[in-house]
Parts: C-alpha cells; sequence; structure tokens
C-alpha cells in the first residue's frame, strides 16, 4: 500500500500502511533504539521484538489506560537515562493508544525531543491515535491534561497486529472509523457498502487507510487544534466522554458510538440532521455495538460535559454533530438544555423510538 | 525601542524591549493570567505585580538553581489545576532564567500548550534564556534534560528590573553578552567601543537589544536546534558546562566566560583564531571578570565535557570557538586530547602568559 505523507507543520511524518509492513519498516530504524511497549503487546509479540529490535533498551508498562499517568511517564524517563538514551536515538512506541501517548510525551521531553516512531497495534491507536502527534497523560482525575503536540518521524500501519485483539478492542476502533464516516462522504459510502462486513480485517485494512488519509489532511491544516479545522474529529465525543467519566466500563471507542448515537437526535431535533441520514448512521453504529443503553442517569452524566476542553466557558456545551453527507457542524448550547435533551434522547431509546 | 520580531517556524514571538516596557505592555496581556515567579522576585516587586496583574493566581517557586526540578513542575502545574485555568489563560513567567524555564515547559504541557509570556527580571535571562523558546527541568543530575522548544508569544524586556540586580547577577549576563561578541561583529564593535560602561544599565538596554535581535535570526533558521545554525550560540559553553559541572560555586555566565577564555587559547594553538584578535576578546572578559582562574584541577573537569548534549559520541568533544570578527568555528577532537589541551592552557594562565 502507498505511504501516506503527513506534511504537518512541524515536521514531514510518513505513514506505512497494510499487511507486512512492520518486517518491512521496522528492521531500517536503525541502531540506536529504545522501545516502550506494554504488558500484553510483549506477551504476545516478545520474540517478534526480540528478532527484529535485538537488545534495544525497552520499558514495559503495565497494560491498561491506569498506566497513563505521571508515575509511568517518569519510570519511562528513568529507564532512557539508565540506558544511555542520547540525542541520537529513537523512540518506538509499540502498543495501542496508551503506549503511544505516553512514550510519545517522553520522547518528545527527553532532552527536548528525540526522534519519535509510532508502531500502533490495537485499531483504534492504527486509525486514530498514533497518527497527528497528539500525547499526553492524564493527572490528578483530567483526562489528558499534560501532553503536547509531537510528530512522529514514521508510523507503521500494520494489521498484522490486529489478529490478536478481542472483538471488543475491534467496535472500540470501528467507533473512530464510523466517525470518520460522519465527516468524509467517501468513507460514509464504503462503510454503507461493507456494513455486512465491518468486523472483516481485509476491510478494516483499506478503510483504516482512508480514515488516515482523512487525518492526514485535517492535521496539516490545524496541527495544534486552534483553528476549527481539527475540531470535526471530535464528533460524538462531548456525549461520549462526558459518559465515560460517569459511568466508565465501556471503552472511549464505544462511548464516541453512543455520544453520537445520542447526539444525532438532538441534531435531528434542531432540523441540523435530516432523519434519512441520522437513521443510516444510527444502523452502522447498531451494527457495532448492537443495543444502545437508555440510560436512566444520562442527564446527570450529561452534567460532565462541562469540564470538556472545546467548551469556551463551563456553562456552554459545544457538540460536534453530522449534518449531512460528509460535512459537520458545531451546536452549542446552554448546559441546562443540553442536559434536558440528552435525557429526552435516552427516553427515546428506552420507548424504543428508534 | 522597537519590537523585535521572532518569526519562529511554530509561532511568531513579539518581543518589547527597552525603560518602561514592562508598565507599557503588562497590563494589555488581558484577564486570564496566571502568573510564575520567585520569592526573590515577588520581595522585590510583589507590590507591582499585585498593581499590574489584580488578583491572578501565582505560583511562587523557591529562588535558586535548585528549584528547576520535577517537583516544582508539578507544584506548578497543580496550582494551576486548582485554580481552573484553562486554554483560555497565559501563563506570565516573571523572573530570571528557572522561573523562564520551568514556568515555559509547565505552558507547553498545559492541555499540550497555552499561550506563553516571558517577563525576564535577570541580565541573563533578558538577553538569552526567554528568548527563542528553549525551556526545560534538571533530572537525575542530568542539567535541562526534560523540557520542550516552546515560544513565548511575548517577551517583555525592562531594564526596570535590573535595578535590583547583584553585581554578580550582571556579570553573569555579560557573560552572554561577550558571547554575543563573538558571534556578531557589530556587537563586538560595540563593546570595544564600550568596554570601560559594560555594566552601565544605559549601554546594558542598547547592547541587550543588539543581542535579542542576533538570536532572532538565529531561532528563526533554526528553532529546534537541528541545523547547525544555533550552535553558534554555544561559544565557550562546552568547557563552560564541564567546569559548572566540577567546580560548581561560579554561575553559569561567568563559566561562559571561563571557557571562553580557555578556549581562546585552544584555537588559538590550532591557527583556528588569531592572536589579536584572541587577545581582545580575552580583554573584555577580563574586563567583567577580573582574573581567570588557573584552575588546578581543569584536566579532571574538561572530562565532564564527554556529557555534553553536543557531542555525537561520548569519545569526541565538539568546542565552538572564535574565529575571526563575527565568525565562529566548529573544533571537535578526542577527549583525550581535549583534556591535555585545557590543562596546557590552565598551565598558560598560571604562568601569566596571557
Amino acid at each position: 500500500m502507498e505511504d501516506i505523507i503527513l506534511n504537518a507543520p512541524s515536521l514531514k511524518s510518513v505513514i506505512h500502511c497494510g499487511e507486512g509492513s512492520f518486517k518491512r519498516y521496522a528492521p531500517k530504524l536503525g541502531g540506536n533504539i529504545f522501545i516502550v511497549t506494554d504488558s500484553n503487546v510483549f506477551a504476545l509479540y516478545g520474540e517478534l521484538i526480540k528478532q527484529i529490535f535485538a537488545n534495544a533498551p525497552m520499558y514495559i508498562l503495565p497494560a491498561g489506560e491506569k498506566s497513563k499517568n505521571r508515575t509511568q511517564l517518569f519510570q519511562i524517563i528513568n529507564k532512557m537515562i539508565e540506558s544511555g538514551v542520547t540525542r541520537a536515538y529513537t523512540v518506538v512506541a509499540l502498543g495501542g493508544g496508551v503506549v503511544g501517548d505516553i512514550a510519545g510525551l517522553a520522547a518528545s521531553l527527553y532532552m527536548r525531543g528525540i526522534k519519535l516512531i509510532q508502531i500502533p497495534t490495537t485499531l483504534l491507536s492504527q486509525v486514530d491515535s498514533s497518527v497527528g502527534g497528539k500525547t499526553a497523560i492524564d493527572y490528578l482525575g483530567v483526562k489528558n491534561v499534560l501532553g503536547a503536540f509531537y510528530q512522529p518521524a514514521e508510523v507503521i500501519v500494520d494489521p498484522l497486529f490486529l489478529k490478536t485483539l478481542p472483538a471488543r478492542e475491534i467496535r472500540c476502533g470501528l467507533g473512530e472509523i464510523i466517525k470518520y464516516g460522519a465527516i468524509d462522504g467517501d468513507i460514509y459510502a464504503s462503510l454503507c457498502e461493507n456494513k455486512n462486513r465491518l468486523f472483516d480485517l481485509k476491510y478494516l485494512e483499506t478503510v483504516v487507510a482512508d480514515c488516515i488519509r482523512h487525518k492526514a489532511y485535517v492535521v496539516r491544516d490545524d496541527e495544534r487544534d486552534t483553528l476549527g479545522v481539527r475540531k470535526t474529529l471530535n464528533v460524538g465525543h462531548t456525549t461520549g466522554h462526558a459518559f465515560e467519566l460517569f459511568f466508565k466500563r465501556k471503552s472511549h471507542g464505544e462511548f464516541v458510538l453512543i455520544g453520537m448515537f445520542y447526539e444525532l437526535f438532538i441534531a435531528e431535533r434542531a432540523g441540523v440532521c435530516a432523519k434519512d441520514y441520522a437513521d443510516s448512521l444510527r444502523l452502522l453504529i447498531k451494527k457495532v455495538i448492537g443495543g444502545i443503553p437508555a440510560y436512566e442517569n444520562a442527564d446527570k452524566a450529561a452534567r460532565f460535559a462541562k469540564y470538556d476542553k472545546k467548551n469556551d466557558k463551563q456553562s456552554t456545551v459545544s457538540l460536534i454533530v453530522p449534518g449531512e453527507t460528509g460535512k459537520c457542524r458545531e451546536m452549542k448550547m446552554p448546559i441546562e438544555t443540553y442536559v434536558r435533551e440528552i435525557g429526552l434522547c435516552a427516553a427515546e431509546i428506552k420507548g424504543g423510538l428508534c
């Protein structure tokens, strides 16, 4: 598959996609490598990692979201200093979103930034988080509150790693893929056409590259998320994040889908999105996660949206909702209106109106 | 005085220089301000700060180099979170190099970067560290090992703050100013012409702006210090840093001058720098710090140069030395040669040969 080039203002990032790309490109990364991975990935691919990277120094994070914290960040840095990592080294982040986020931040801070390569191993990180340079840790209960925009020089996206992923992780990645469907007409058409093979790895290989290509343009035009362009990537995320904070349990990608499902009702009622189009997106969402929960406490959960970084102030909520094929719109409303709307959505879902 | 514009690839940075600039520009920074300062600056200027910034939330670092550490960085961040700092806030770093470095890093990390204003209060930070976006903390005994390139949107350089500086702090800043003399022919000419009023605040106001103007071009062309252009700012720093690590006691700027003094002998012996020019630079250096120490252990101290970030590998040392007026050259040599050369320099100084 052809490389995708992300011409970000700060650095050109080359994204190698497709089956076989790991074994083709990883050995070319050269000698001075420092690897960050996690315990799950290492259990599955430890032998392969040793085969490709020989005795490169490595830090293995405990698997899971909780590792995206300050303590682990400094454990990585300690290991880099101990291993004598210099400016001539490259950090390889081999794992899912947590590994990519924390290793990317470590690479950006070490000697004010050394070369970074992302090798995402989950569908979510392949389709979204490994590309575009957002790195971060959570701190004092605030998600991604400390981080940097730091582009990887290369990203290697190989479906090899998806073969060992649990179905739930695939659903999680599909959440972000359907999000791209809501902002890119071609991806939407592809998803509708292939709605019965969304879990097929051969199909995912193609659609992942399409999503990355879309994201590459968005990031090129708004690398630091200040111009409004990159905001479009947040479809469904306002409600998704609020539910994630309140209900926990499900994964980020699933909550993005649930958030989009709820927000589609709001967009429809406001006349921002036509019923047919909203229905077809809801169908795709249900293909991925089956039944949508009609949360009893949806309105309580919605109050967490006031902490969203997209808001100008805590009293106003900003939603990015699908408008028509390939187009999104931003809806701003007082928090009380939003909370009421979300409550109505939950009632509609409960009543089986969708 | 006219503003200096630093057109860095990542951000345009506007530098306001001259008497009165603090009272003119600081009140225009708007409402959402978070201040970082230190106990010395607050003791001297607390009233003025309150007058200009009203009740803006503030973190006061304990004064001194030792505060440039991880604990203080997270204390600042804790205070930012507690104070409800959002993306709409501006971090004002009001102090010397330590404040600028650590507050700059906090601003760069917080929500992946919020607006930063540098208001340097020492001669060293005015002439050098507040401009150009280098931020950092020390960690595990390694200087500046964690940091970011993060441009301030504005820098306010007001000689007001120099009036309360101890003479030693002025000498420290003059170290960097003479460094600029070694890389910029006009600054060299100005320093030679004014060699008897180097400590005069009126003269310093002018020459500081000249140095910043020089640095603005260098940083524009090599923001991330990867192309060799920004390396020229490291004249005297290899030996200066090595001595700083070994002998401690003196300030960074004084060690830069001592380092340049020693390295001038090496450059002269290698035929890289003519005796006349070397003599005139040595004269300027002596005007600032008087007697140059003929260290007994100079060769031992020189071994610390192997940790220099400029080296490609630890066995080779890189020196940036004056060549002719307005021009520097890089000299690379095996560490053993360098150690021997530094020993010879100490002997020459001891013998009163300079």
